[in-house]
């Protein structure tokens, strides 16, 4: 039985008058559960009680927060197949897909519990003082990152596990010493209960103070927008479209203290198909495009959306292949109706571009189940492309179209026009690589990743990661939301001149205590 | 004889029909020279040589941008005594301040060199792949940070060498990699011209792009803005009003792609005196605030602008004390009439507050020069200081308020009112300190930097230091605007996933040939 009620400092509220309920997208019936929207007054409580826990959870040891990271995939592994079964039925997403998002949430939490532990992730660095040097002294000056306070994540529809409720931003925002406030993402919010309880038990059960978490539903955008506004809240986080995301973008630069947002918004993540491996492989190529295009039902923030290539005969041939893949495989149910319909009008309207042609399309379609995305691909030259930004925004779902330029110069100029991008993919010989420098040098300028001979898609969790790029890709290029280094979003430097050794935070202490890597003195080190 | 032609791609533009000249603030009177104000065409010039400069600098090596910046500083040592006259007569601050301000301006651009020779600053994360990892083998992913593009820089009044032309902004974003324009305070316009050639004979000399420098002139706010709001530019770095700062943001943040904007804009840096030092040295406290509060005319952003304590005999005696010091300190000249005006405006409208009371002010009033700043100190209780929020922000020049607290409670209340600080300093006997814990944590909150037993004016340059606080102090508390640390606000992290070792950056090949500091699978190490 799910209990529906908002969780405020890890203890349920009561029911409220407005309830909504979730349903499944394959079927469109109403799932068991009813889910209370919450309301300014429990924006209110949430924040009050996160800035107040705040006081002691930042002050709380890294080796004990890891145990709290610990504690939460632990509760999340005994829910089992309860919130598998769950996040199935409100998601559409196969029961191998969310198995695996479960083991991605649960070893994200793992992962960010070891890097605590290490504990040199405070980026501590020490110049000592120079009591002789001319014509002053240096003091001694001592800095490390410190968290900023309550952090608000918007749960993203499309990883209803690994960036929803317990994901990579609650994880990192939670590593980093912030208590999280959680805007349930409305089309899942059975699977956000769920995990809500998870953490507040474990929160619990490691003696945390209680504010460290809270998660409020809301199947409208009033909550959403207080939470950004509320005075207590130091920065957002939110997964989505580019609209939703610049919505709260413009809300937090419009408060009396503006706080950061970080909003991943959307990527068409382009595909360079250099021209010996079209001649070469152009069969492999299309195969292993049309399931990363296709994967998830296309819904992944790192679909490949773009393809790049000179025309060819092997470029005629991966175009072939691509058709074939594509239409083999069966149609896919989207995570709603309403992302659903949104794909449906936005490639409809995209294939009735003149110049824009049709390559295929799945042709096994579903018809028992409801919001079915039909996997479609289509071709266009260089020319239409770079003349319509529209074919530039992203159409999410499983949607690519390859984009057909004269010759290597107009690639190059394609790649220039483009937007900032999350990844951007080069398919070569390597042979061929060292002959494309200016191109390879052009993808460096609009994307946070750059793969060779890969798919975009599967995002590795490790602390090499960048995941984020130039605007409107994020609003941040800096930073990234997966991996270790997300917890740098939520960290601010502080410097101690000439401090008491024994009052220092011990990261900063002479003897170093934790046995972290320090600079000191520019000079790396654990002494 | 200095020319005041814009300086757009290190080469002089025409004379402009529009033109205006430099005063001494001592006297009123004119300066040689005639500066031209830019327009949109040359905005435009300048940042599109920026961009198509930024191609090549972005790939320069490290070592090489070193150079660059070691000549700069070679080419400001040789200006000499030419430069710091003419800051003298632009700025009314004294020889011996400006002669230091030189050294530090070409003590940054050296470490800033030394820094980019080491080399480690690109923050290398290499995790290696896993081919046997299972259920999915792990790629090879290796991230680096790679500069932005190109960084507007607004010198600031109060450094006219430190933190203008070739000051630590523009010092750190060359490092980076980042193409710079300035645009030149118009109350130091000489100073700049003869900086501008400096860095554009370094850049010639030493084989630089010429787009990676320009200078534009101005004496209205034109010229800043189309700086902020041209497509290319893709970062801005102010120091100065809040009002100025946040108008920028404004205009950054309404651009069709936004980007960073990072503002210092003021900081009233409170200084808390505990029980037990005022008990003990109370006179000794006064006359060494006496001197931060009137130090280059009270005009830094870490000027002690309030002073906190709980009431006593020993405040008594330091306010007593202060009253004496700062009669006995001359009046002298500020940067500017606006910036005189502004202070005397601002300190009488205090000083007429009622429950505010005058403690002294100088004595000592140089009456053959004009814009004279006086220095004032008053008091006022906590209570009255907590209702009245004008009481709170900077009154920019030679002002300090010591505030009266009944009890710890209420000084602890009133670090918690604060906004955000640059710095806050305590003064203490080191045996009373561990009792106030809860006032030490409360600073943490609040502050960029926390001084123990000094004063906040006078800021270190180096690897640990943290120029930078909460709004309102600056508009992005994670970064620091003083130390090596600066190059980050222009750095952005790129990750390649699977890449060909010969083709990437040195800095992440297999075989480290720059034989730098990396993160390997989590690991510190040069191998």
């Amino acid at each position: 039985m799910i209990n529906g009620n908002n969780i405020i400092a890890c203890k349920y509220s009561e029911a409220e008058a407005s309830i909504f309920n979730a349903s499944d997208p394959a079927t469109g019936e109403q799932l068991a559960g009813s889910f209370s929207a919450a309301n300014y007054l429990l924006v209110d409580q949430a924040l009050m009680s996160a800035s107040e826990a705040f006081k002691t959870y930042r002050t709380i040891s890294a080796k004990r927060r890891a145990e709290f990271l610990r504690a939460i995939a632990y509760e999340i592994i005994l829910l089992g197949d309860e919130l598998v079964n769950r996040a199935m039925a409100e998601s559409g997403l196969t029961k191998a897909r969310l198995t695996g998002e479960l083991g991605r949430t649960t070893g994200q939490l793992r992962m960010f519990a070891s890097f605590l532990e290490e504990g040199s992730w405070v980026n501590a660095v020490i110049d000592k003082a120079l009591p002789e040097r001319l014509p002053l002294p240096r003091p001694d000056i001592r800095k490390m990152l410190l968290p900023i306070g309550p952090v608000v994540v918007f749960g993203a529809s499309n990883f209803p596990l690994a960036f929803s409720v317990a994901g990579g931003d609650t994880a990192s925002a939670l590593a980093s010493g912030c208590p999280v406030i959680v805007k349930a993402h409305p089309a899942h919010p059975g699977t956000s209960a769920l995990v809500g309880q998870a953490i507040s038990k474990a929160a619990i059960s490691t003696g945390m103070p209680d504010g460290v978490f809270s998660l409020l539903f809301d199947n409208g955008y009033t909550v959403g927008a207080e939470l950004v506004k509320h005075q207590q809240t130091k920065a957002v986080v939110f997964t989505g479209s580019f609209k939703g995301g610049m919505a709260l973008v413009k809300l937090a630069n419009e408060r009396n203290v503006p706080i950061p947002v970080f909003t991943e918004m959307g990527s068409i993540n382009p595909v360079i198909l250099l021209p010996e491996v079209l001649k070469q492989r152009p069969e492999e190529l299309a195969t292993k495009y049309a399931a990363s295009i296709t994967l998830g039902a296309g819904q992944f923030c790192t679909n490949p959306g773009l393809i790049l290539a000179v025309r060819s005969p092997g470029l005629d041939r991966f175009i072939n292949g691509l058709l074939n893949s594509i239409e083999a495989i069966p149609s896919a149910t989207m995570l709603t109706s309403g992302i659903w319909e949104n794909y449906t009008l936005l490639s409809s309207q995209a294939l009735a571009k003149p110049g824009l042609d049709l390559i295929g399309r799945s042709a096994l379609l579903n018809s028992e189940n409801v919001n079915q995305a039909v996997a479609t691909v289509a071709k266009v030259s260089a020319t239409i492309f770079m003349s319509d930004p529209k074919l530039s925004e992203e159409i999410f779902g499983p949607w690519s179209l390859v984009v057909e330029c004269d010759d290597v110069a107009q690639l190059q100029r394609v790649i220039e026009s483009l937007e900032g991008q999350l990844t951007a993919t080069v398919m070569a010989e390597k042979e061929e690589l060292p002959g494309y420098s200016s191109l390879l040098d052009a993808l460096t300028y609009i994307t946070g990743r750059i793969i060779l001979n890969g798919v975009p898609t599967g995002v590795e969790v490790c602390a090499a990661m960048q995941h984020g790029g130039p605007f409107p890709a994020t609003s941040d290029s800096r930073f990234t939301s997966v991996g270790t280094a997300a917890v740098y979003r939520f960290l601010r430097p502080v410097a101690w001149q000439d401090w008491d050794d024994s009052l220092l935070p011990p990261e900063l202490q002479e003897s170093n205590p934790l046995n972290i890597w320090r600079q000191v003195n520019n000079n790396w080190t654990k002494e």
